[in-house]
């Protein structure tokens, strides 16, 4: 039996979102066509927004409707905004996962979007019950909702053992974005 | 405070080499040069295989060193040849490690190499503490040994919450391999 998989990563440890770039790198090398849609996140040097811009033969894409972390980090945009922008995201998403035009989509943040209720649970519970069979579908993102591990095919908790900014390192080009 | 990290994905569930190939992404879209060195595995169809051959202008390297999985899945080599496919993928990673030419080196499955007794644990701890300051190094494979988790700066255990292949769905190119 083969399906298109519905893959959740979540929990408080670095490497949810590398594991989908990782899984995007695998899936590219199988010949495969994958877009990643990010949520929330809305800064622009992330090494792998570089990456899709430099290698487009790799056939992986992004496209990102963050605005950034919500009420915190200094955000004093409106929730609306916000939410216009994870609105938007998931339309283009849906377009996107029902276009037949890729092996994978990924929903980057998307359980960041759904805990600060700027998407509603049951429209991402409708997106992944109405998905084309053979479509893998990935949503990251730490505090994933009952409702999706509940739906979801395979499921990992990264779990933070230890983590170098609480030692005083600073986040690195190259690793953490 | 910047330095190079050293990083290991443990755990049971699906996500740490997929992590690390997926900071390797990040890095290559950053204009790093990294390297990955396969313990334990020695499949041919992986995708990260295909992707570096596909396309090397990414500037990610692999180089396999695995015999396949060790005294399991009709495993009939004699242990030796899995201790010398193991040692000689250490050497190989120590002289890249020491050629100042990387910005990350993965060892990716060396922890199930040290738990299979392959690699003595003393042998990767003198390696973490040498390594130039400025390396990143990513240590993956389930089980990591308390002492190498003692000396990485960065851990995060991948905590299998679900997994399909218990539904009796299989391993899927482009996702799995």
């Amino acid at each position: 039996m083969k399906k298109g998989l519905t893959i959740v990563f979540t929990g408080d440890g670095k490497g949810k979102t590398t594991a989908s770039l990782g899984i995007a790198l695998r899936a590219s090398g199988q010949g495969k066509k994958v877009l990643l849609v990010q949520f929330i996140k809305n800064f622009k040097d992330y090494g792998e927004l570089k990456f899709v811009k430099k290698f487009p033969q790799t056939n992986i894409e992004i496209k990102s409707f963050g605005q950034g972390y919500v009420g915190i980090l200094g955000d004093k945009k409106p929730k609306e905004v916000h939410i216009k922008a994870a609105k938007d995201g998931l339309e283009f998403a849906k377009k996107r996962i029902n276009s037949d035009k890729y092996f994978m989509i990924i929903l980057d943040e998307i359980n960041v979007a759904l805990n600060l209720k700027l998407l509603k649970v049951e429209e991402i519970e409708r997106l992944i019950k109405s998905k084309p069979k053979n479509l893998h579908l990935i949503l990251t993102g730490r505090n994933a909702p009952k409702k999706i591990i509940q739906h979801a095919d395979l499921v990992t908790e990264m779990k933070e053992i230890k983590h170098p900014f609480k030692k005083g390192i600073l986040a690195q080009e190259g690793v953490e974005f």
